[in-house]
């Protein structure tokens, strides 16, 4: 089949990668469309010293499996494929187990080829009337509402999202739904075109308060995005770290311990929301979308995706 | 007044600094005896910007005050001078009001001196039974007990101190009583010394598990110390700091996100539950004490608190 391939520090096309088998449990599931993600670009960097396919954004349709009823279904699925049976699996769920691999991330071929396969586990169908183009953008919508797992959110918090890119508009729609008193922060009004033509408060992060946020969600994945979201949270306050730098960084944590911060990473998010508030329509994902690509077209496709400012790109088998 | 000061980035023994008056609400304190804690010597490499008197751990007796129940009587001080008005101070308490002071630390005068001021409300009588030379570990006490407030730590968890300095074999003690799982850790056998005197499980940092503890407190204050107590705590678990670090570090907090950590940044903790402690003998504070310099050699006092491995430096006026 056709794949594109992460290996030896280059991606490449291949024409002839290998199609997955389903194993047990397991299904083989036809993409229909994938979305290039910040991880992505970061694996294509090193990060988790990744080899095989990349890609864990995806709708498909499953094409075999051992269970009938999922056979010629519309998925999308949780990367996450764990052991199920120890200790973290029974207790927190499949996220954290240790012996996790995860779709195109960690040790598991991902969504940019023509098949992926996932246990069925891992599978959501899809509503009827959730389109194509929005279904690809479950699991970033999933990873956004697990911060509403993670911090009890009241209407009064005063809750700023800094990082006005795709998963940061996610975040900040998903969070206005919970705090009448949200801000989107960018680098520079440019950034914020998106979050305004959706609504959503805007503000330059360099002109925010010191202080002045009971949560602040960093969604950069820069330093300097770090420390523009600490310098902004209130003693006391919440920073969710919501985007990994997947490399060192020159940090002062002073105010963490001074102001009695707490800082919450947060990763995977709940898939069954997240199809829910894209059933009602509820969540602007078509405005975050740049450009579609071909499969074949997949090195254009990754150079695109990594220009600054740039949008969701999408890649149709 | 004979004080230690610290002006112009040096620390001198000043022996007419200008006695400090109680204003209202205030009490005139004689200090007995004051401990040098990590933060003083951070201080005297230009941290907060302070110039003034130092110290914030002591104990004294009231020699002036309007309230004249006070008079006479031998106390201890929480160290943050605050409003008492605003939303923060009646919210939270004074520990983050944005006009505080805080003793010997920002704007106010501290204990390495004759004699102090603070406000009434600020003190705490300490019982009869408490010498002196336990009375001075208040404060450092009282901020080991602040991570139960900020924690809800329950007896089967997991704990790892990070850190077998003063600060760490005082949080140890507190949190053994809570966890029936607590290991202090340092970086070598020499520096465990204290710690296994006084019974506390030990080990060394570098030999811990990855990913091993569901609670990890962080008492190093360095970089490095911080970068074992993140490989240290389980995915989905608590790390404490309860170090500043006064400089920039070069830092990875990828696991942060990656294992949905939750960071909480500690200071400073309840007064009354510490001196009740102290009165029930419930805490070795003794073992810590290194040795005792008067006031008039404080400079070479802190010249030993600067010595690695060095515990509790005290000076008695």
């Amino acid at each position: 089949m056709r794949a594109i391939v992460f290996e030896d520090g280059a991606l490449r096309i291949e024409e002839s990668y290998p199609e997955p088998v389903a194993g047990n449990g397991e299904a083989l599931i036809r993409v229909l469309l994938a979305g290039i993600c910040a991880t992505d670009l970061e694996i294509v960097k090193g990060y988790m010293g990744f080899t095989g396919v990349p890609g864990h954004e995806f709708v498909g349709v499953v094409e075999k499996c051992a269970d009938a009823e999922w056979l010629g279904k519309r998925v999308v699925g949780s990367i996450n494929l764990a052991c199920g049976k120890c200790q973290t699996c029974l207790g927190s769920g499949p996220e954290h187990c240790r012996e996790r691999s995860v779709l195109g991330i960690f040790h598991q071929d991902g969504a940019f080829a023509e098949y992926l396969t996932l246990p069925v586990v891992n599978l959501h169908a899809v509503p009827e009337g959730v389109a194509d183009d929005q279904a690809v953008f479950t699991e970033p919508l999933a990873a956004a509402l697990r911060i509403g797992d993670q911090v009890a959110i009241q209407s009064f918090h005063r809750i700023a999202v800094v990082g006005s890119g795709r998963l940061g508009v996610l975040i900040a729609q998903v969070l206005s739904r919970l705090s009448d008193d949200l801000t989107m922060f960018g680098r520079s009004k440019d950034s914020l075109i998106i979050a305004e033509r959706i609504g959503l408060p805007t503000g330059l992060a360099q002109d925010a308060d010191d202080n002045g946020f009971d949560i602040v969600v960093e969604a950069t994945g820069n330093p300097e995005g770090f420390m523009q979201s600490l310098r902004m949270v209130k003693p006391l306050g919440i920073l969710v770290l919501k985007s990994t730098f997947a490399q060192k960084a020159t940090l002062d944590l002073t105010k963490i311990v001074v102001g009695e911060i707490t800082v919450i990473g947060s990763r995977c998010g709940p898939f069954a929301p997240a199809l829910k508030l894209l059933a009602a329509d509820q969540i602007h994902v078509r405005a975050l979308i740049e450009a579609e690509y071909s499969l074949a077209n997949g090195l254009r496709a990754f150079e695109h995706a990594a220009e600054p400012g740039v949008k969701k790109i999408l890649i149709r088998p």
